[in-house]
């Protein structure tokens, strides 16, 4: 059975995106150094276009991973403008991606196997079309911040992984606070440090 | 030059302490889940008396060094009242304690090394002494949690190390919520994963 996923970069403080989002602003103030270890990786390099080099070893292999597990994604309409914006003609997903909008339109065809269908009848149809269309595979709730907390707050995550920046935000979106004690259970399935970001994986336990 | 470090577990929320925190509930509602690694420790277990057996292994080294690398200790009276109802005859710290308290009182001495100094007139007086007590070793700010706090928001602290524990609280202490995004900066320095635990090191950039 294929696992509903995500990964997000926390800060310590536990934002997920700094004050000020926004579709040009999609990370908020100070939110881009949260990032800072997934741009300095060749794959990502790779992936988004941004020019030869990047570090190699295990932030990297992460990163083609991460990639390569999602079958289909899930995302948000702040993080798909501002990609629309930025990605490269061959976007980065190589693979369905269901947006969450309100904007009925035809499904938008990139090279590189990527394709984005608009889904205007909400998260648990969004959640749907991409199993069916991940084909076992797992799906990747792609962002942004609030997508990925409508969907923990709806059940649907099974596993997660936190990439905990050594840095505060201060304020902006959190992760966690609207959670009582009990409603989210967590096993820690793995944890891996670099100099920049501590990787921590989660299973819900249900 | 001795560092001033503090450790803490804390929950992937964001909490250092649970709700409903008192001299009788001194971790606060569901806290004590948070310590579930260390209790396993056959250290700790040594330590505090609470029997034979317990784990050996990378949790266990970082509780011996933890101990071993404090030449004093600062805590709140909050904590200081919790233990001498429970702290074992020979009381777990091997070094001079000293507790921030308004009531003023003779040191008391333990068996093993632990006296107790009782400070009155504050935090910077408490970490002076125990500095000087500390001779040349490190300072530990043993807790409880808002005497960490107050100790991290005056600048005092050089390192510390979160046990994050993959559990929610919900509600309690949060140990970083007064803090702006340049009013504390970091740098990770160490980060290791276990089953039931993630301890990260961070050291305070000046």
């Amino acid at each position: 059975m294929s696992k509903v996923f995500f990964d997000v970069g926390m800060s310590l403080d536990g934002y997920i995106a700094g004050p000020n989002r926004g579709p040009k602003n999609p990370l908020g103030d100070g939110g881009p150094a949260m990032h800072e270890w997934i741009v300095r990786t060749a794959t990502f390099r790779e992936i988004q276009h941004l020019g030869e080099g990047g570090e190699t070893g295990s932030d990297d292999e992460r990163v083609k991973q991460l990639f390569g597990r999602a079958g289909a994604h899930v995302m948000g309409r702040n993080m798909f403008e501002e990609g629309e914006a930025n990605w490269p003609e061959e976007a980065p997903f190589h693979a369905p991606v269901f947006v969450l909008t309100h904007d009925q339109r035809a499904p938008w065809v990139r090279t590189g196997g990527t394709t984005f269908y608009f889904v205007t009848d909400g998260i648990e149809s969004a959640l749907a079309q991409a199993r069916a269309a991940a084909q076992g595979k797992d799906v990747r709730i792609a962002g942004g911040a609030y997508t990925i907390k409508e969907y923990l707050h709806a059940g649907h995550i099974d596993e997660f992984t936190l990439h905990l920046a050594p840095m505060l935000l201060g304020e902006g979106v959190r992760l966690l606070d609207r959670f009582s004690r009990d409603k989210l259970k967590l096993e820690q399935v793995d944890a891996t440090g670099s100099e920049l970001v501590t990787h921590i994986g989660y299973r819900v336990v249900r």
